[in-house]
């Protein structure tokens, strides 16, 4: 059975995406269609590429990615599909694979631009059905990228936030905070290997400092207090057992972070 | 693979719909359930019949569509299977047929009296999951309407939302408010071929005159602006490119659209 | 076709259910994953076991089932595999079996213990992922609980809520509050056997006394009424008929609710 993921910031109450899904099901009925969220903020391109890495690669090789963060609809920008790491994507080429691009080589990108795999009709502001959808079904049943488009050269990339030690300590931002109120940070898991359980790491954010306990899962602290951990995409996480960060302190994806007692191991 | 989907006023908290996928699966486990949404505003037959309009048939010809906005439910309200360009609905005769047979006509319907098809239980309160899911399930099995129930003679339709000439202009409602808060109107997109783009669209919305640029596309447009265009459905929609229309000017469903300056073709 | 269903507290706004999916999906490609619910309120135990009681058994025998309320991962806490009733059951040892067991017996559990059955790399925050998800996908492809890990004695229990008698009439409380406001209650249909239609129902919730006209289906009560019936859970539901009984009367979960004037039938 072959997977088609579904990635938009159309949300869940119009019926978008399942038009989407009526498209790709009538082309491709042999399929499944499978969610990863529709609740990207409208517009957010980073958003959507931090989605894509942190899921598209468990999904089974071959898996066609749908994803349809499109501000430029009905404009002059491309629409790609491209093969990364023996899975297909199909979307804008507006950075959505930016940060999945950070760990695997692009294996080939074309541009969409043989109309006899759309909708016979193409709406000005829906591609996502009336293109992409479409597109998606002709992976599925066996298309190659070739014969959907030409070649691309030179696919949009975003810059992804990054660290860098600062001040001493290091500076970095929240990515995203989560359903639970947990902020995730862009500071990988190995600047933190030598932090011992109980620990205090002390931040900075929004010119508010802030002490958290080491702690390597959220059940082994104490309710409602404040923890670092290393959450399960890698990154530092900042959370409060059975309450949430985000609420407690007015943590939002963007804010940048000071970390200001860390060491390198490379530096002692 | 034969499909399923679901249209309910159910919301995603609950597991109701869950319930009903639950009941189909153990009677037809080779069919997919795919949700059209599940956020219609509770008992909101006109914007379900909307929904159903709007998305039924991108899918495969033999869809089963269950649609759940019941206000009735337990009252002896009918419940009835139809047919409909080769799709089938499954749902209670109250109008949730009434915008798709605008464009295509009723093949058939029976009333569900069989109850040898339903759960050998039935609630009071929960036909969806007690004989709608079920029934459902028996279509994708291969039984026939005539199968299920006695044939029904006429359905309930309601009154659609209609436009009109009115003062010079065009009188017509906001039918719906998308999750980018464009307001989408019942005004079709053959009444706008003259328009030019950057043209002016001037309406009167709830005692307050506003401007709209026409545009094709929502990414030709400045940020924050205020845009008119075709919707993905073929009627007019006012939207502010990367904002809320709706948020901005206070837009809701059923709010009524008058359009001053519009020409009709056949009048010049 | 064999069917995974997923019950979870992460909400669908983050990818951490479409991780699951692709890790499921990645080991059985050949089963269907299914979404119970993931609105269960963060750490809400007793809600996930509720959920888990009114729906597992609607689906076909052989289907697995996921639940992910997990407040102690990464803790010691015990991840367990279970059978009740021909279905399979993947989730933390914390209780959320409680109520489905109050009416079927448990007919083996197994502590999840071989690693070589995990994900290569196990965080300490996401367990679903990347363990109780692969575990589901070996069961769907044919592992016995005995291949998964070592026999469990005891399982955990949480005491469901209990009606009583007092003060000549019931006290009991209310279990969730749904999407459309209704307020359902511990109190067994059997206790109302009795009641007609428009007698009566007389509560106290909160301090404040409540009447309720009783009735069989919301569809027969005036807009706008309160009413009280069975719901489809087979308890006593508190509701208001194109409305929500919730917001009227500051209804929530856990709310104790007397009621005044109910007698028994054995009593009489």
């Amino acid at each position: 059975v072959k997977i088609v993921t579904l990635l938009t910031d159309f949300g869940v109450v119009d019926t978008y995406v399942a038009q989407m899904k009526g498209v790709i099901y009538s082309l491709a009925p042999q399929c499944s269609v499978v969610d990863l969220t529709h609740a990207i903020a409208p517009q957010d391109i980073a958003a959507g590429a931090a989605a894509l890495r942190d899921t598209a690669f468990l999904f089974p090789p071959g898996t066609v990615h749908v994803a349809v963060i499109d501000p430029g609809v009905g404009t002059d920008r491309r629409l790609m599909a491209a093969e990364v790491a023996g899975h297909f994507f199909v979307l804008p080429d507006n950075g959505l694979l930016s940060l999945l691009l950070e760990a695997y080589p692009l294996q080939g990108a074309v541009e969409l631009t043989r109309a006899e795999f759309w909708r016979s009709t193409v709406s000005r502001t829906f591609h996502g059905r009336d293109i992409l959808a479409p597109v998606a079904a002709q992976i599925v049943n066996g298309r190659t990228l070739a014969e959907l488009g030409g070649a691309i050269g030179e696919i949009q990339r975003l810059a992804a936030p990054r660290w860098e030690k600062s001040h001493g300590g290091l500076a970095g931002v929240i990515v995203s905070v989560d359903h639970f109120g947990n902020a995730i940070t862009n500071f990988p898991e190995r600047l933190f290997v030598d932090f011992e359980v109980g620990a205090s790491l002390c931040t900075v954010i929004n010119g508010r400092e802030l002490q958290w306990k080491w702690c390597t899962a959220y059940g082994f602290a104490p309710r409602q207090s404040p923890i670092a951990l290393v959450g399960s995409n890698g990154c530092l996480e900042l959370a409060i057992n059975c309450g949430s960060a985000a609420a407690e302190f007015q943590l939002r994806a963007g804010d940048p972070v000071l970390i200001g007692n860390i060491k390198f191991s490379g530096e002692r």
